[in-house]
Protein backbone atom coordinates (compact mmCIF):
# COMPACT_ATOMS: atom_id res chain seq x y z
CA UNK A 1 0.00 0.00 0.00
CA UNK A 2 1.51 3.39 -0.96
CA UNK A 3 -0.18 6.99 -0.82
CA UNK A 4 0.56 7.02 -4.85
CA UNK A 5 -2.31 4.51 -5.79
CA UNK A 6 -5.01 6.49 -3.41
CA UNK A 7 -7.31 8.03 -6.31
CA UNK A 8 -10.35 8.60 -4.04
CA UNK A 9 -11.49 8.36 -0.03
CA UNK A 10 -12.45 5.27 1.16
CA UNK A 11 -15.20 4.28 3.81
CA UNK A 12 -14.56 1.50 5.70
CA UNK A 13 -16.57 0.61 8.48
CA UNK A 14 -15.77 -1.97 11.82
CA UNK A 15 -18.39 -3.73 13.00
CA UNK A 16 -19.15 -6.34 15.61
CA UNK A 17 -20.75 -7.34 18.94
CA UNK A 18 -19.70 -6.19 22.44
CA UNK A 19 -15.80 -7.24 23.23
CA UNK A 20 -15.09 -7.26 19.92
CA UNK A 21 -11.77 -5.57 20.17
CA UNK A 22 -12.93 -2.70 17.45
CA UNK A 23 -11.33 0.35 18.94
CA UNK A 24 -7.80 -1.65 19.62
CA UNK A 25 -8.45 -2.63 16.12
CA UNK A 26 -9.21 0.85 14.29
CA UNK A 27 -6.52 2.84 16.05
CA UNK A 28 -3.75 0.23 15.02
CA UNK A 29 -4.97 0.38 11.47
CA UNK A 30 -5.11 3.73 11.61
CA UNK A 31 -1.16 3.75 12.73
CA UNK A 32 0.02 1.12 10.05
CA UNK A 33 -1.92 3.03 7.32
CA UNK A 34 -0.57 6.71 8.17
CA UNK A 35 2.53 4.71 8.52
CA UNK A 36 1.76 4.05 4.72
CA UNK A 37 1.39 7.69 3.28
CA UNK A 38 -2.61 8.03 3.86
CA UNK A 39 -4.54 10.42 5.17
CA UNK A 40 -7.45 8.61 7.81
CA UNK A 41 -9.97 9.91 9.23
CA UNK A 42 -11.07 7.81 12.69
CA UNK A 43 -14.51 8.30 13.86
CA UNK A 44 -17.90 6.51 15.77
CA UNK A 45 -21.45 5.90 15.52
CA UNK A 46 -23.38 7.03 16.92
CA UNK A 47 -21.63 10.39 17.78
CA UNK A 48 -18.89 11.75 15.25
CA UNK A 49 -20.10 15.55 15.85
CA UNK A 50 -21.66 17.35 18.00
CA UNK A 51 -25.23 17.14 17.44
CA UNK A 52 -24.45 13.11 17.73
CA UNK A 53 -22.52 13.28 20.70
CA UNK A 54 -25.86 15.24 21.98
CA UNK A 55 -28.23 12.40 20.06
CA UNK A 56 -25.60 9.52 21.63
CA UNK A 57 -26.24 10.68 25.12
CA UNK A 58 -30.01 10.77 24.53
CA UNK A 59 -30.22 7.25 23.50
CA UNK A 60 -27.77 6.71 26.85
CA UNK A 61 -30.24 8.13 29.06
CA UNK A 62 -33.19 6.37 31.09
CA UNK A 63 -36.73 8.21 30.32
CA UNK A 64 -39.13 5.68 33.54
CA UNK A 65 -40.34 3.71 29.99
CA UNK A 66 -38.47 1.56 27.49
CA UNK A 67 -37.31 3.46 24.71
CA UNK A 68 -39.01 2.67 21.52
CA UNK A 69 -37.14 1.05 19.27
CA UNK A 70 -38.47 3.08 16.15
CA UNK A 71 -37.14 6.08 18.07
CA UNK A 72 -34.01 4.02 18.38
CA UNK A 73 -33.52 3.72 14.97
CA UNK A 74 -34.27 7.57 14.12
CA UNK A 75 -32.29 8.91 16.87
CA UNK A 76 -29.29 6.38 15.20
CA UNK A 77 -30.29 7.92 11.63
CA UNK A 78 -30.29 11.53 12.73
CA UNK A 79 -26.71 10.89 14.22
CA UNK A 80 -26.04 9.68 11.01
CA UNK A 81 -27.04 12.22 8.19
CA UNK A 82 -25.44 14.73 10.58
CA UNK A 83 -21.97 12.50 10.83
CA UNK A 84 -22.37 11.94 6.95
CA UNK A 85 -23.09 15.73 5.88
CA UNK A 86 -20.22 16.95 8.24
CA UNK A 87 -17.73 14.49 8.81
CA UNK A 88 -17.76 11.33 6.51
CA UNK A 89 -18.56 12.62 3.14
CA UNK A 90 -15.83 15.67 3.26
CA UNK A 91 -13.37 13.81 4.42
CA UNK A 92 -14.14 11.05 1.45
CA UNK A 93 -14.17 14.25 -1.14
CA UNK A 94 -10.58 15.19 0.09
CA UNK A 95 -9.72 11.53 -0.71
CA UNK A 96 -9.57 10.69 2.92
CA UNK A 97 -9.45 7.39 4.50
CA UNK A 98 -12.12 7.26 6.98
CA UNK A 99 -12.22 4.47 9.51
CA UNK A 100 -15.83 4.42 11.40
CA UNK A 101 -16.68 2.39 14.57
CA UNK A 102 -19.74 1.21 13.12
CA UNK A 103 -22.35 2.31 11.05
CA UNK A 104 -25.58 1.15 9.12
CA UNK A 105 -24.76 -2.69 9.54
CA UNK A 106 -24.98 -1.86 13.31
CA UNK A 107 -28.33 -0.43 12.76
CA UNK A 108 -29.75 -3.71 10.90
CA UNK A 109 -28.04 -6.06 13.60
CA UNK A 110 -29.46 -4.13 16.28
CA UNK A 111 -32.56 -2.17 15.47
CA UNK A 112 -33.93 -4.46 12.54
CA UNK A 113 -32.63 -7.87 13.73
CA UNK A 114 -32.38 -8.28 17.29
CA UNK A 115 -35.22 -5.48 18.18
CA UNK A 116 -37.11 -6.74 15.72
CA UNK A 117 -38.32 -3.91 13.43
CA UNK A 118 -37.41 -5.91 10.19
CA UNK A 119 -34.64 -5.31 7.32
CA UNK A 120 -37.54 -3.05 5.25
CA UNK A 121 -37.90 -0.14 7.89
CA UNK A 122 -33.66 0.13 8.00
CA UNK A 123 -33.25 0.00 4.65
CA UNK A 124 -35.94 2.95 4.33
CA UNK A 125 -33.64 5.31 6.11
CA UNK A 126 -30.56 3.85 4.59
CA UNK A 127 -32.16 5.26 1.16
CA UNK A 128 -33.55 8.51 2.97
CA UNK A 129 -30.53 9.60 4.59
CA UNK A 130 -27.25 7.53 2.44
CA UNK A 131 -28.55 7.87 -1.14
CA UNK A 132 -25.90 5.88 -2.56
CA UNK A 133 -23.69 5.72 0.24
CA UNK A 134 -22.60 2.63 1.43
CA UNK A 135 -19.03 1.56 3.34
CA UNK A 136 -16.14 0.09 0.76
CA UNK A 137 -15.39 -2.47 3.04
CA UNK A 138 -16.80 -3.55 6.17
CA UNK A 139 -14.56 -5.50 8.47
CA UNK A 140 -16.64 -7.91 10.93
CA UNK A 141 -14.77 -9.14 13.69
CA UNK A 142 -16.71 -11.68 15.10
CA UNK A 143 -16.05 -13.86 17.67
CA UNK A 144 -19.30 -16.12 20.34
CA UNK A 145 -21.62 -13.89 21.61
CA UNK A 146 -20.41 -15.46 25.84
CA UNK A 147 -16.90 -14.51 25.04
CA UNK A 148 -17.37 -10.80 24.01
CA UNK A 149 -19.74 -10.08 26.47
CA UNK A 150 -17.54 -11.97 29.17
CA UNK A 151 -14.30 -9.22 27.70
CA UNK A 152 -16.89 -6.53 27.74
CA UNK A 153 -17.71 -7.20 31.64
CA UNK A 154 -13.96 -7.25 32.14
CA UNK A 155 -13.24 -4.53 30.76
CA UNK A 156 -15.93 -2.32 32.51
CA UNK A 157 -17.44 -0.66 29.73
CA UNK A 158 -21.32 -0.47 30.22
CA UNK A 159 -23.53 0.34 27.35
CA UNK A 160 -27.69 0.64 26.71
CA UNK A 161 -27.05 -3.20 25.61
CA UNK A 162 -25.64 -4.68 28.69
CA UNK A 163 -29.13 -5.71 30.27
CA UNK A 164 -30.25 -7.79 26.84
CA UNK A 165 -30.34 -11.24 26.99
CA UNK A 166 -28.03 -13.30 25.06
CA UNK A 167 -30.71 -14.39 22.52
CA UNK A 168 -30.58 -10.60 21.96
CA UNK A 169 -26.69 -10.53 21.34
CA UNK A 170 -27.18 -13.59 19.37
CA UNK A 171 -29.55 -12.41 16.73
CA UNK A 172 -27.20 -9.18 16.24
CA UNK A 173 -24.36 -11.39 15.22
CA UNK A 174 -26.69 -13.68 13.42
CA UNK A 175 -27.92 -11.00 11.44
CA UNK A 176 -24.67 -9.54 11.04
CA UNK A 177 -23.03 -13.03 9.53
CA UNK A 178 -25.97 -12.84 6.83
CA UNK A 179 -24.92 -9.74 5.95
CA UNK A 180 -21.13 -10.87 4.89
CA UNK A 181 -22.73 -13.86 3.59
CA UNK A 182 -24.56 -12.00 1.06
CA UNK A 183 -22.03 -9.38 -0.04
CA UNK A 184 -18.71 -11.65 0.42
CA UNK A 185 -16.81 -9.45 -1.46
CA UNK A 186 -17.81 -6.05 0.44
CA UNK A 187 -16.69 -7.60 4.08
CA UNK A 188 -14.49 -9.26 6.00
CA UNK A 189 -15.20 -11.51 8.93
CA UNK A 190 -12.74 -12.01 11.36
CA UNK A 191 -11.91 -14.56 13.73
CA UNK A 192 -11.58 -11.98 16.61
CA UNK A 193 -10.82 -14.92 19.21
CA UNK A 194 -7.40 -14.73 17.75
CA UNK A 195 -4.60 -12.69 19.36
CA UNK A 196 -4.55 -9.18 18.59
CA UNK A 197 -1.69 -9.05 15.89
CA UNK A 198 -3.20 -11.58 14.15
CA UNK A 199 -6.43 -9.92 14.20
CA UNK A 200 -4.23 -6.79 12.77
CA UNK A 201 -2.97 -8.65 10.32
CA UNK A 202 -6.05 -10.38 8.78
CA UNK A 203 -7.46 -6.63 8.93
CA UNK A 204 -4.51 -5.61 7.25
CA UNK A 205 -5.21 -8.03 4.56
CA UNK A 206 -8.76 -7.40 3.64
CA UNK A 207 -7.91 -3.60 3.90
CA UNK A 208 -5.64 -4.22 1.10
CA UNK A 209 -8.21 -5.44 -1.45
CA UNK A 210 -10.39 -2.65 -0.67
CA UNK A 211 -7.31 0.64 -1.16
CA UNK B 1 -71.83 17.37 22.38
CA UNK B 2 -72.19 15.12 24.81
CA UNK B 3 -70.21 12.04 26.44
CA UNK B 4 -73.22 9.72 25.27
CA UNK B 5 -72.03 10.05 21.76
CA UNK B 6 -68.38 9.57 22.40
CA UNK B 7 -67.49 6.07 20.96
CA UNK B 8 -63.96 6.06 20.53
CA UNK B 9 -60.95 8.44 20.66
CA UNK B 10 -60.66 11.18 18.08
CA UNK B 11 -56.87 13.03 17.88
CA UNK B 12 -57.32 16.24 16.88
CA UNK B 13 -54.12 18.49 16.10
CA UNK B 14 -53.58 21.98 15.67
CA UNK B 15 -51.21 23.65 13.87
CA UNK B 16 -50.68 26.94 12.16
CA UNK B 17 -47.03 29.36 12.16
CA UNK B 18 -45.46 31.27 14.71
CA UNK B 19 -47.86 33.86 17.24
CA UNK B 20 -51.45 32.22 15.78
CA UNK B 21 -52.59 30.98 19.42
CA UNK B 22 -52.42 27.60 19.73
CA UNK B 23 -51.81 27.23 23.07
CA UNK B 24 -54.75 29.72 24.36
CA UNK B 25 -56.91 27.84 21.91
CA UNK B 26 -56.00 24.39 22.61
CA UNK B 27 -56.63 25.11 26.44
CA UNK B 28 -59.84 27.19 25.62
CA UNK B 29 -60.93 23.89 23.79
CA UNK B 30 -59.97 21.13 26.22
CA UNK B 31 -61.94 23.27 29.06
CA UNK B 32 -65.12 23.34 26.85
CA UNK B 33 -64.94 19.67 25.94
CA UNK B 34 -64.39 18.90 29.39
CA UNK B 35 -67.20 20.85 30.72
CA UNK B 36 -69.23 18.78 27.83
CA UNK B 37 -68.38 15.62 29.75
CA UNK B 38 -65.17 14.43 27.44
CA UNK B 39 -61.90 13.28 28.60
CA UNK B 40 -59.39 15.63 27.23
CA UNK B 41 -55.63 15.00 27.11
CA UNK B 42 -53.49 17.80 26.09
CA UNK B 43 -50.10 17.34 24.62
CA UNK B 44 -47.26 18.86 22.08
CA UNK B 45 -44.88 18.22 19.86
CA UNK B 46 -42.08 18.15 19.84
CA UNK B 47 -42.06 16.54 23.52
CA UNK B 48 -45.06 14.67 25.02
CA UNK B 49 -42.91 12.65 26.81
CA UNK B 50 -39.46 12.29 28.70
CA UNK B 51 -37.90 10.97 25.72
CA UNK B 52 -39.91 13.70 23.53
CA UNK B 53 -38.72 16.61 26.10
CA UNK B 54 -35.03 15.41 25.80
CA UNK B 55 -35.22 15.43 21.93
CA UNK B 56 -37.07 18.88 21.84
CA UNK B 57 -34.20 20.18 23.95
CA UNK B 58 -31.56 18.74 21.22
CA UNK B 59 -33.81 20.59 18.41
CA UNK B 60 -33.07 23.43 20.43
CA UNK B 61 -29.56 23.27 21.09
CA UNK B 62 -26.46 25.02 19.09
CA UNK B 63 -24.08 22.74 17.76
CA UNK B 64 -21.77 25.20 16.17
CA UNK B 65 -22.97 23.74 12.58
CA UNK B 66 -26.24 24.27 11.22
CA UNK B 67 -28.49 21.04 11.47
CA UNK B 68 -29.35 19.18 8.96
CA UNK B 69 -32.88 19.11 8.02
CA UNK B 70 -32.67 15.64 7.79
CA UNK B 71 -31.69 15.55 11.20
CA UNK B 72 -34.16 17.61 12.74
CA UNK B 73 -36.55 15.59 10.38
CA UNK B 74 -35.46 12.41 11.93
CA UNK B 75 -35.29 13.75 15.54
CA UNK B 76 -39.14 14.83 14.75
CA UNK B 77 -40.21 11.24 14.24
CA UNK B 78 -38.29 9.66 16.90
CA UNK B 79 -39.78 11.89 19.66
CA UNK B 80 -43.61 11.48 17.60
CA UNK B 81 -42.67 7.59 17.85
CA UNK B 82 -42.56 7.76 21.70
CA UNK B 83 -45.34 10.21 21.69
CA UNK B 84 -47.87 8.08 19.96
CA UNK B 85 -46.97 4.74 21.90
CA UNK B 86 -47.11 6.25 25.37
CA UNK B 87 -49.74 8.62 24.85
CA UNK B 88 -51.51 9.36 22.15
CA UNK B 89 -52.19 5.66 21.15
CA UNK B 90 -52.86 4.77 24.95
CA UNK B 91 -55.23 8.14 25.20
CA UNK B 92 -57.46 6.97 21.81
CA UNK B 93 -57.97 3.43 22.82
CA UNK B 94 -59.10 4.62 25.81
CA UNK B 95 -61.46 7.12 24.27
CA UNK B 96 -60.07 10.33 25.52
CA UNK B 97 -59.69 13.33 22.91
CA UNK B 98 -56.60 14.00 22.35
CA UNK B 99 -55.44 17.91 21.19
CA UNK B 100 -51.97 17.91 19.97
CA UNK B 101 -49.77 21.23 19.63
CA UNK B 102 -48.36 20.44 16.19
CA UNK B 103 -48.20 16.83 14.34
CA UNK B 104 -47.04 15.76 11.42
CA UNK B 105 -48.05 18.68 9.55
CA UNK B 106 -45.78 20.81 10.80
CA UNK B 107 -43.09 18.26 9.78
CA UNK B 108 -44.57 18.48 6.11
CA UNK B 109 -44.61 22.12 6.86
CA UNK B 110 -41.26 22.87 8.47
CA UNK B 111 -38.99 20.35 7.21
CA UNK B 112 -40.47 18.92 3.90
CA UNK B 113 -41.55 22.56 1.88
CA UNK B 114 -39.68 25.02 4.24
CA UNK B 115 -36.62 23.23 4.59
CA UNK B 116 -36.53 21.68 1.03
CA UNK B 117 -36.71 18.10 1.84
CA UNK B 118 -39.74 17.32 0.08
CA UNK B 119 -43.15 16.11 0.66
CA UNK B 120 -41.78 12.32 -0.28
CA UNK B 121 -38.87 12.18 2.25
CA UNK B 122 -42.24 13.22 5.19
CA UNK B 123 -44.39 10.78 3.49
CA UNK B 124 -42.17 7.79 3.83
CA UNK B 125 -41.25 8.71 7.45
CA UNK B 126 -45.21 9.11 8.01
CA UNK B 127 -46.11 5.79 6.71
CA UNK B 128 -43.13 4.35 8.78
CA UNK B 129 -43.66 5.52 12.12
CA UNK B 130 -47.67 6.29 12.11
CA UNK B 131 -48.80 3.25 10.39
CA UNK B 132 -52.15 4.28 9.62
CA UNK B 133 -52.57 6.65 11.66
CA UNK B 134 -53.80 10.08 11.00
CA UNK B 135 -55.08 12.94 13.00
CA UNK B 136 -59.13 13.30 12.37
CA UNK B 137 -59.52 16.48 12.30
CA UNK B 138 -56.72 19.05 11.84
CA UNK B 139 -57.26 23.14 13.15
CA UNK B 140 -55.54 25.19 11.27
CA UNK B 141 -54.41 28.62 12.75
CA UNK B 142 -54.16 31.02 9.86
CA UNK B 143 -52.83 34.30 10.28
CA UNK B 144 -50.40 36.48 7.88
CA UNK B 145 -46.72 35.40 8.38
CA UNK B 146 -45.90 39.15 9.72
CA UNK B 147 -48.79 39.20 11.94
CA UNK B 148 -47.47 35.83 13.40
CA UNK B 149 -44.05 37.05 14.08
CA UNK B 150 -45.10 40.06 15.64
CA UNK B 151 -47.04 38.49 17.86
CA UNK B 152 -44.80 36.01 18.17
CA UNK B 153 -41.93 38.63 19.28
CA UNK B 154 -44.33 40.47 21.35
CA UNK B 155 -44.59 37.49 23.61
CA UNK B 156 -41.26 37.17 23.64
CA UNK B 157 -41.18 33.22 23.28
CA UNK B 158 -37.97 32.72 21.12
CA UNK B 159 -37.51 29.76 19.19
CA UNK B 160 -34.94 27.93 16.80
CA UNK B 161 -37.29 29.35 13.60
CA UNK B 162 -36.97 32.93 15.30
CA UNK B 163 -33.78 33.77 12.82
CA UNK B 164 -35.74 32.03 9.52
CA UNK B 165 -36.56 34.58 6.29
CA UNK B 166 -40.02 36.03 6.08
CA UNK B 167 -39.74 33.70 2.78
CA UNK B 168 -39.46 30.76 5.01
CA UNK B 169 -42.65 31.30 6.97
CA UNK B 170 -44.43 32.01 3.56
CA UNK B 171 -43.24 28.13 2.78
CA UNK B 172 -44.30 27.26 5.85
CA UNK B 173 -47.80 28.67 5.74
CA UNK B 174 -48.35 28.04 2.10
CA UNK B 175 -47.61 24.56 2.43
CA UNK B 176 -50.26 24.49 5.73
CA UNK B 177 -53.22 25.92 3.22
CA UNK B 178 -52.08 23.61 0.22
CA UNK B 179 -52.95 20.24 2.04
CA UNK B 180 -55.95 21.57 4.16
CA UNK B 181 -57.05 22.28 0.10
CA UNK B 182 -56.31 18.94 -0.54
CA UNK B 183 -58.51 17.44 1.85
CA UNK B 184 -61.36 20.25 3.31
CA UNK B 185 -62.93 18.04 5.15
CA UNK B 186 -59.93 16.76 7.64
CA UNK B 187 -58.85 20.68 8.04
CA UNK B 188 -60.44 23.46 9.13
CA UNK B 189 -59.02 26.84 8.41
CA UNK B 190 -59.51 29.19 10.98
CA UNK B 191 -59.10 32.87 10.29
CA UNK B 192 -56.63 33.66 13.52
CA UNK B 193 -56.34 37.55 12.84
CA UNK B 194 -60.07 37.04 14.32
CA UNK B 195 -61.05 38.03 18.13
CA UNK B 196 -59.68 35.13 20.59
CA UNK B 197 -63.75 34.64 21.01
CA UNK B 198 -64.70 34.33 17.52
CA UNK B 199 -61.68 31.90 17.14
CA UNK B 200 -62.43 30.07 19.82
CA UNK B 201 -66.19 29.25 19.12
CA UNK B 202 -65.13 28.58 15.20
CA UNK B 203 -62.89 25.55 16.62
CA UNK B 204 -66.06 24.59 18.78
CA UNK B 205 -68.12 24.03 14.80
CA UNK B 206 -65.04 22.35 13.52
CA UNK B 207 -64.52 20.20 16.02
CA UNK B 208 -68.59 19.02 16.29
CA UNK B 209 -68.18 17.96 13.13
CA UNK B 210 -65.31 15.51 13.97
CA UNK B 211 -66.63 14.09 17.21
Amino acid sequence: MSAGRQQSGRLLTFEGGEGAGKSTQIAQLAEHLRASGYTVRTTREPGGTRLGEAIRAVLMGEYGAPMPAMSELLLMFAARAAHLAEVIEPALAAGEIVLCDRFTDASFAYQGAARGLGEGAVATLERLVQGERRPDGVLLLDLPVAEGLARAQKRGDGNRFDHETLAFHERVRESYLERARHAPTRYAVIDATAAPDAVAQSIVNAVQGWL
